[in-house]
């Protein structure tokens, strides 16, 4: 098989270059990375120098040392030598290993103190117990995804070392063709906001990016899956920009149906993906709806994740490279860079982005090696869509907050679990730590808790001044006591009966969860108020307050329904939005590095798709197409 | 299986739909066809009444009635009855008998006099022999080509009858799916000349319209076969616009890869397609390149054709019914019809059409049923394509024939063997024999002399003038004494070393044979003159010579390599084209009925289609595309 052909060469290629006293034992592709095996003590010192990044460079590869099962110290050895060597302050909580890639896993409070200066305590980990250390964070606040998924992990490292084996070997395939004829296939959140899913293929490979569940409307749900050109059985890779389930929530389907390949993405959009795909099925089990996968598959999903951070180049198929750049949009959220065959193209997704700094996150990338093509988002890429500044909205937030407080109301923030929710939070702090708004109860109802949970594991993608706040001043706003959460019906029947409060609940879109149960009770009193924080997309109940309606049909949980009028005032803050403007959406198009040839749009409705695509096209002198679902664009 | 369903239910509405007396003995799906057997000697009369046609109406299907075999007069009685039956006038030659159908077919000098006012002789022979009468023409000019292929079918009566069985159940499979998403794959043609091929996708059924060759290219010939969306096992029909090899010239190809479905297509495309794949095998033999069909699949190809007369509604999928339309363009040359599901879209593709009459065609068709959309050539879609009138071109070539043949020279007129070969015999017969240009001999080199033949088997194809010409003057040009058919290397001397002339000689583009041949033999001598009557591919000796190239290398038959300078004189006389001019393509869409909703644009240079779907969406305001190869359009 030409697999092993290409591992020669690229063995052959290492020992040249590396120095002769380090012998080479074994190499394999452990899925996109290259996994050195060797029974030299000076591999230690080598990871420090820059002889590593060195090899990198020459090889164009993602390469790993490791020794050789005999050559590692005894397991329990190496827990005493390193909870002697670092400091108690790290906070060390359990440490383990895996045997089949020489790792040992910290866990701790405090990675960066085990890590230590210039990572000296790692260096020191290696040299002394020849295992790869690797640390990981226990979050402050409890995580039941992330102990589920870490606990998972354990279990089965013999099975995801294995599935790495099989990844890397399709990835290391050779090319078979020079002309690559790369295509855009629109399966899904062209002209619409829903199911997005592309799919991207060249003569060779097969990627899918984003593959999400059309939330608006539940007899529609999937992808245009059934068309020819699709195939899960050619798949190379799927590739998923951020959490939210309109771009994440079939993934589990496909391992029902038997993808056996890998899904690429940050971390935190790992956890999170996983959180709201589990959350998605007991959704469907309450509604008696038959869920789409079960958690068998999730579970599947989650063994075929390779993480990535932002910024490094991976090899995902013969003829692809993919880097992800972060896109400002929720925690975790990316942008997806493709680099096809030899500098032949490259293509930029955004995905969802934000293009200006948010209390939560940092903005956009602007800037990419090379880019030929740009596929946009269009969320807000109607002429109406005049966003009001962040600082107006703020400012509107707290009068909001405090007329309805003062005379004695209950404030409702439907949120979507992910983003919004931890945004508001934040702001929330400040303002009743501040004393700009009174000291009421904040309660917090539904998977936010649960989702602020992971994003106080994952630090390292928050913005400067939040990690910096976290990390080194100590001040973690997510785990202020002014914050209640609420998990019982008893609870909120307390909430619905007591005083002045802020309620913040799913869903976000008010298509069921406890959000829909607050506005019932809330909704018929005047002094109570209504925020919308976020975008709502055509079809749900959030969309048609919006637009007017103020009444609604509510199912309790007996099945009866019940005709509920809206009485409580209703506001829309679009200033807190994690989508771009339109005209944010302009500077990034302004801004961005080096210009694309043709920029697309997608995930819009339709007259905002094609107002856009008009106005890039007119105002930027852009070439632009925005395509239906189902059509083909050639790329190159 | 499920077409027997559809059989017993269209079985039970014929039976209701007939006059008791008539018994009903067997149905069965022949291709698209109901043919429905009986013993009843009253079924004559059926096929001249008008219940007929009310049973085609109300089963919006095509039937045709049989008597069984028992039924059958005997075949030499049969035989008998006919010659005592029909006049001497009408030149019968071979009398046939295809027992698969239950046909007599009568082959004749002039079928108008076999079939009788009104199809009385029809009625007789049908009311007396029981065999159903179908009339076919002897050619004029005998034609090896008409020769072969009915000759093949005679033999082939059985395998042809098995063939028609299989496609019939496959068109009246049940229809799976309401939403149809019917899709257009740019698979060839798309921004440039050469290799269309669009396949018609929806949910439930694939059809190619067109699938051509690459003439300007020899590297890359074929259609982009390798998209994922193309599959020769689900192809239901592969319908041919006309003859030219740029749009059937990769047909037998497909049955060498295994499809064994239709081709829909005129009885003279099928005829002089035949022809022009026979040559093209030929033509690979002689320069040494491997052709990628063989006679053997041209055959096969034959034998799975159905030929359509122009207006004919026919069901060619279960989703898509099919009408061919007079495109202008050559003998046979169709716009394709094609009606999606129950009403749900119509889509017309033009093909290569001419918008104005000629001497040898009607101008093309404006007036559908329906039409949403339209896909168009752009061949002189360009704003520079302002083709001169019909009578500018002629008088030029008055001129430069006279001026030509008076100082002596000869004129070497390249064409294209089927079209404007033809269309010049007229015009020179023309002249000739009204003493405009001298009369010097008219030589006729390569396949121009069969292309002509078999014109003359088909004049209900021709122009009402030059039929009624043909048919009822007993004048027919083709068969003129002043043209000369040129078919040996001797011959060819004899000419070039003889005095004034004209030469029409194939190929068209100078790309090979006898043409080229000519050339290098009068290229030197500036008293002779090159004529150019049609569109040269870009990248043939014909485009260079046009854009300025005056010498080119000649390979003579030993393989040796001449350098030739061209010092004759060189005219273009755009005027003969068979392809609409841009004003004319603007015509043509201002008068079409109805009015399409979305125009899109192949068949033309990169620049061409931009431009002429620029002008298309400014001045005539409607939407526009223009696909590149490999796109995906979705229509509806």
């Amino acid at each position: 098989m030409s697999f092993e052909l290409e591992l020669k060469r690229i063995r052959d290629e290492i020992v040249q270059n590396l120095p002769p006293e380090i012998t080479v034992t074994k190499i394999e592709f452990e899925g996109p990375e290259i996994a050195v095996y060797s029974e030299s003590e000076d591999v230690a010192a080598i990871e420090t120098s820059s002889t590593l990044k060195d090899l990198a460079k020459v090889m164009r590869k993602r390469v790993v040392f490791r020794w050789n099962v005999d050559k590692r110290k005894d397991p329990a050895e190496t827990k005493d030598y390193i909870m002697n060597l670092i400091s108690k302050d790290a906070e060390i909580g359990e440490i383990t290993f895996d045997h089949t890639r020489g790792e040992v896993i910290i866990e701790s409070g405090k990675p960066g103190l085990v890590i230590g200066k210039k990572g000296i305590n790692l260096k020191e980990i290696r040299t002394n117990t020849f295992w790869q250390p690797k640390t990981i964070r226990t979050p402050p606040l409890p995580s039941r995804t992330i102990q589920l998924i870490r606990g998972m992990l354990k279990k089965e490292r013999q099975t995801q070392k294995d599935i790495l084996l099989e990844i890397g070997k399709r990835i290391h395939r050779p090319a078979l063709f020079n002309n690559l004829n790369i295509r855009m296939n629109a399966l899904g959140g062209f002209r619409e906001v829903g199911r997005s899913c592309i799919l991207m293929q060249t003569r060779d490979s097969n990627v899918l990016l984003d593959v999400g569940l059309n939330v608006g409307n539940p007899n529609d749900r999937f992808p245009y899956f059934f068309v020819p050109q699709f195939s899960i059985r050619d798949l190379d890779a799927v590739i998923i920009s951020h959490s939210h389930l309109d771009h994440c929530g079939v993934v589990p389907f496909l391992y029902k149906y038997g993808y056996r390949g890998p899904i690429y993405c940050t971390l935190p959009t790992r956890n999170l993906s996983t959180m709201l795909q589990l959350d998605f099925i007991q959704i469907c089990d309450k509604e008696g709806t038959p869920s789409p996968y079960s958690k068998r598959d999730v579970k599947n999903a989650v063994l075929h994740t390779i993480p990535l951070s932002w910024g490094k180049v991976t090899d995902i198929a013969p003829d692809i490279k993919l880097t992800l750049h972060n896109s400002g949009h929720i925690l975790g959220s990316s942008m997806i860079h493709l680099h096809f065959g030899k500098g032949d193209y490259n293509f930029v997704y955004t995905g969802d982005f934000k293009y200006q700094k948010t209390r939560l996150l940092e903005k956009a990338t602007v800037k990419f090696p090379r880019v030929e093509g740009l596929l946009i988002e269009a969320t807000y890429g109607g002429p109406q869509d005049r966003i009001p500044s962040r600082q107006e909205s703020e400012k509107e937030l707290k009068q909001i907050l405090n007329s309805t407080l003062k005379r004695g109301g209950k404030v409702l923030i439907p949120v979507l679990a992910v983003g919004r929710a931890q945004e508001l939070l934040i702001v929330l702090e400040e303002y009743i730590s501040s004393g700009f708004i009174d000291k009421v109860p904040v309660y917090i109802d539904g998977l936010i808790s649960e989702a602020t949970a992971i994003h106080t594991a994952n630090p390292d993608f928050l913005s400067s001044d939040l990690r910096e706040k976290i990390l080194h001043q100590g001040k973690n706003p997510f785990l202020s006591d002014f914050f209640e959460t609420v998990s019982s019906q008893d609870e909120r029947a307390d909430i619905i009966g007591g005083g002045p409060c802020i309620i913040l609940a799913t869903s976000g879109m008010l298509i069921g969860g406890p959000s829909v149960h607050y506005l019932k009770a809330l909704a018929e009193d005047s002094k109570n108020t209504l925020i919308f924080v976020s975008y709502q997309v055509s079809g749900t109940l959030g969309s048609r307050i919006i637009r007017g309606f103020r009444e609604f049909n509510y199912i309790d949980w007996k099945g009866r329904t019940q005709l509920v009028k809206i009485g409580l005032k209703v506001f829309t803050l679009e200033g807190f939005s994690g989508h771009s403007s339109r005209s944010q959406i302009s500077q990034f198009l302004r801004r961005i590095q080096p210009r694309p040839k043709v920029v697309i749009v997608n995930h819009g409705e339709e007259s905002k798709c094609v107002s856009l695509s008009t106005m890039i096209h007119k105002k930027l002198r852009k070439s632009t197409k925005s395509p239906k679902n189902l059509e083909v664009v050639l790329l190159k």
